[in-house]
């Protein structure tokens, strides 16, 4: 949130001058040490609710077992401020008809560069991170370590196969005749998870974004106990059940209507309002 | 965390036996009208580093402004137990013909109660916290807040849809007859949200369970910014989608192959590896 200097001038006693102040404040995870400690020290506990054998309470504890992470940006400039502004956020279910009238005009009219893909898929960039590769121009891919995961360890194993056939767009360009490519992606992908890191294809979530963050097709393939970011049910589309849809009907997402959420200052959710769609 | 008795004795100060209990701590998002006394009042900063514009601190805030919410299940039976610890999981997917063999025979030898739902549908426990009612007996239900959500503020907004009608244990029982039910939940829900908490289905993220924590069917309603429990992929069904199914085929849920996460120590996988399906 945003605060006026009156609350930085707390922070440091500083007074007199009116420039902006971020402060950002996060409660931390609890620590295993201290849970005995919270629930036995100078801790006060009020009843809210009681059912059957469920009961839910207040507790509050004492100052030391509370800690806030507490930063601040002084001054802070306009961007800083913009930058951490909580954005609402809205949900948007997109029709084929949406998708082709006001979805994919937008796209076209942008000009994401996407020229770090290519780099790695023509091994210009990144080509020592590459965990496996089927070279094949139309049913192959690269699997690689996705930017987020640091490789220490499995708890928030994150990958990506990003598909070598350029110009698949999204979920919304895919039909049957992609079916060889994604049965590739699933089957290679989880063996190459398995003989790299020993990780199982039944311990990993694999899936698509809708919308992804740039449009060439790519795969998530993240830890099934890792609570990754864009794996909830508004965003994520398990491969599995793309290939399953695309089998039953290989029109399937061009006819669907698909489920995704926008932030109040993206250029699309305008596209949106400006056709009466949100 | 799962904990033995003395620190429920904590909690009720009862003595003497020797069942389980389950205490759940969760610390709660801030709510606004008390950030300017957690920077004014009794607050002790300590400073942690500081570098340009940048410094961080250490926040230590009064008992009152930091209520942690506890709740406490006992006594717990072993399922309880295992719910809340900590284990593998594995991904299952399973056919139309999976749950008629494996799942279905598994949940109706299973005899985990649902009295608490009767008890908020009978208005024997819970009733002055019902949001809104739909009293018909085939296509009604109650919208009323989640156990997770202490309702001080919206960000982690939590409401649960439970219908009226018995016997619908989830998703796999769902037919094109209950898309009146469905709809019902979805609409009223919705404006029954915007009437009470002033948040628009826009932003509401609303959703079914599979597998459900407990066979008596219900909807998820929570704020789409929240990054709620269970919201993943491998376990929700947004309720559009949902409907949308059953208009395209009324038998969509009794044929398709549903996945979803099962730990390693529930009875269902055991089910599941001895018929040599994970």
């Amino acid at each position: 949130f945003r605060v006026k200097n009156s609350l930085y001038n707390l922070v440091n006693g500083a007074s007199g001058d009116a420039k902006d102040a971020v402060v950002i404040l996060e409660k931390t995870p609890f620590q295993e040490e201290n849970i005995s400690d919270l629930l036995k020290k100078h801790t006060r506990l009020k009843l809210q609710m009681s059912n059957d054998i469920y009961s839910t309470y207040h507790l509050y504890p004492p100052p030391q077992l509370s800690e806030i992470k507490t930063t601040v940006v002084y001054p802070a400039t306009e961007k800083h401020l913009q930058k951490y502004l909580r954005q609402e956020v809205y949900l948007i279910r997109e029709t084929g008809e949406d998708y082709r009238n006001i979805t994919l005009p937008f796209i076209q009219s942008q000009s994401f560069s996407i020229q770090w893909v290519y780099n790695i898929l023509e091994k210009t960039a990144e080509a020592d991170r590459i965990i496996h590769e089927n070279p094949d121009s139309s049913n192959g891919f690269v699997l690689i370590p996705d930017f987020k995961w640091n490789q220490k360890q499995l708890d928030d194993l994150y990958l990506i196969a990003i598909c070598h056939c350029r110009g698949i767009k999204s979920l919304r360009d895919l039909t049957a005749e992609h079916l060889p490519l994604l049965r590739n992606i699933l089957h290679e992908g989880k063996e190459a998870i398995l003989n790299r890191f020993g990780v199982a294809g039944s311990q990993l979530r694999i899936y698509l974004h809708y919308q992804p963050s740039y449009f060439h097709l790519h795969v998530h393939f993240t830890a099934l106990s890792y609570d990754a970011p864009g794996c909830s049910v508004e965003r994520a589309h398990l491969l599995s059940d793309v290939i399953d849809n695309l089998e039953l009907d290989p029109q399937y997402y061009q006819k669907r209507t698909l489920t995704f959420a926008l932030r109040a200052d993206e250029a699309l959710l305008k596209k949106f309002q400006e056709a009466g769609k949100a």
